[in-house]
């Protein structure tokens, strides 16, 4: 899933250079970085050639970019809107249901997060491959080290072999109940990773959502499939509900079970999230591009090609673009909405 | 004087746009703030039209924006190097005294220092046309209202009509010992704006600085003049010693006097001292150009160009130029003189 355009990396993230489609952990791309952790053979399984879904803004760059790392996609998926996760799940499953049977299994997987552990996340997923070999629907439980009030949660049920079954989804808590959630232990965030069974996902579907299956399917019988680029019909599409996979699926289904995955996972939500997942200097400073640092302590500095000097601050965050520049404390990144939110105000649109 | 390229103001200040062509304080640039200054009738007085002294890289720019304020300067003095501030008295005293005369008065003042209250300053510069008539070489001395370490202290003595004479001067003292002369309240601080009779200056160089005299007397004897422009002879000038006014001539002269001037100066010295000076809006931000606050106190942000996003800082200063940005504490803006050596040591004049 490549389709997103967020703005909680403003200024660097933008609607036609999204997050997914820089270079912000590694010298790799997120999705070239998503792509290469769901290449080649794993332990008892092996990894098709991925679909990547995305929009018509982002697909030449997305293209080049996985063409350049020399294990391209199967296809590229375009959406004419974007219609949140459910829709991609049900593209998913019937691209994949065509080649490969009802029995195939799709990992459904963010092509902007970052996930450390790769060996650990690929393990994860051959645990999760048995279990959705078994008909269930899978997602991937991060242990929590904070109370998160921007993450959903699951509430662990039975053990099951690798994983358990899912008690209850409980999206994005207040502090207070954060809290209760990190003491008790029995509480996963949603790393919003899932696996299931192309045949099982539509049968949950047309039990659950079965507009959004119908629109999804009916999308992909009427695309305008073009080499490896597949054009979704778009009056289908835009009928279809635009609903998270979570609620469309994972909540209404008894078949939902979690299976624990501690591999360095971070969706990379916000500034803050890249400094913590960061190699950092002796002063615990982050720093990509042409920087320069005097007496300047646990910051995170990206310069996009501009000589930037950052001078006696502590626990800072520096962001700068060829047309904007962001500068606030770690601690209050996630305010970066208030601008973003001027921005579109003041029809800013070139800023966006 | 215009022909400085302070560094202190990195990255908007540079060798080739240096600090006395911005529009820093005002939204005419300091230039052409110090030209509006010293134009027109004064009390008892009149100014002549200016003379500037430039380098070759700033007098196109120089010129275009004294032109486009409707009060051109005579003249134009192109340094071909830079030697301080002695050889530009002593041009100034061969250019007026061959066109106005000995007795003539010559006001030498930098281009790149505010004055706020500019009814004052004529009113100051008045009394000192008093004292330089009868013969003195006038100093201006601010009333410090801080131990400031980088300025020069002047210690009054006599009282005289309007002034004093200096007993001493102290070039940067340390924080103890400026204290020292705040507590005492007899001295000022140097303003680096001296008056003088033509005739006078000459002689004290003669006494006091023959070598600089003659290699300045005779840089204007063979300049090429061309229009308005007048370009010093490099041969002379280049064998001219480099120092200070202060050092060459006031703290060897036996003529110098002190005209206390509480008019609101600034040398404009370093990021801090704009912030001082601005206004600022009810949460004690200054802010220039394109810029949005979210939760930020006391902080000095100018955007040359692009959208700048602050949010929940105190006390900080940011700057973006289009190939460079500076984020420093208020309090630490004097170490950008640390990133300007690192920019030397690594060659990068073109960010100087």
């Amino acid at each position: 899933m490549s389709g997103g355009s967020g703005t909680r990396l403003w200024p660097l993230s933008r609607a036609a250079l999204p997050k997914q489609l820089h270079a912000l952990v590694t010298d790799m791309t997120m999705v070239q970085e998503t792509v290469r952790r769901v290449s080649g053979a794993g332990e008892g399984f092996d990894f098709e050639t991925p679909i990547v879904v995305l929009n018509e803004r982002q697909h030449d760059l997305a293209r080049a970019q996985l063409e350049a790392l020399g294990t391209a996609p199967s296809h590229y998926v375009v959406e004419p809107f974007g219609r949140n996760t459910a829709p991609v799940a049900a593209v998913a499953a019937e691209l994949v249901r065509r080649v490969h049977g009802e029995e195939a299994l799709i990992l459904l997987l963010p092509a902007d997060h970052h996930i450390r552990d790769v060996p650990g996340f690929r393990q994860a997923v051959g645990v999760g491959a048995g279990l959705a070999g078994q008909g269930h629907v899978v997602t991937f439980g991060i242990q929590p080290d904070s109370p998160e009030t921007g993450y959903g949660y699951i509430q662990r049920g039975e053990a099951l072999e690798g994983g358990y079954t899912v008690a209850k989804f409980t999206e994005k808590p207040d502090l207070e109940r954060a809290r209760a959630f990190l003491a008790d232990g029995g509480y996963y965030w949603n790393a919003g990773i899932f696996l299931f069974g192309a045949g099982r996902l539509q049968a949950e579907m047309r039990a659950h959502c079965s507009d959004v299956l119908d629109a999804c399917t009916a999308a992909v019988q009427r695309a305008e499939v073009s080499g490896s680029k597949i054009l979704l019909d778009p009056e289908p599409f835009e009928a279809c509900p635009s609903i998270s996979f979570d609620y469309a699926v994972m909540e209404r289904t008894d078949k939902a079970v979690v299976v624990p995955a501690d591999v360095g996972w971070s969706d990379v939500g916000a500034w803050s999230a890249l400094w913590s997942i960061a190699d950092k200097d002796a002063d615990g400073n982050a720093v990509r591009g042409d920087v320069e640092l005097v007496g300047t302590r646990n910051s995170y500095v990206l310069s996009s090609g501009q000589k930037v000097g950052v001078i006696g601050v502590e626990d800072l965050v520096v962001v700068t673009t060829e047309d904007a520049v962001l500068v606030t404390r770690r601690d209050t990144c996630q305010d970066v909405k208030t601008i973003v939110e001027r921005l579109k105000a003041e029809g800013r649109g070139d800023l966006l």
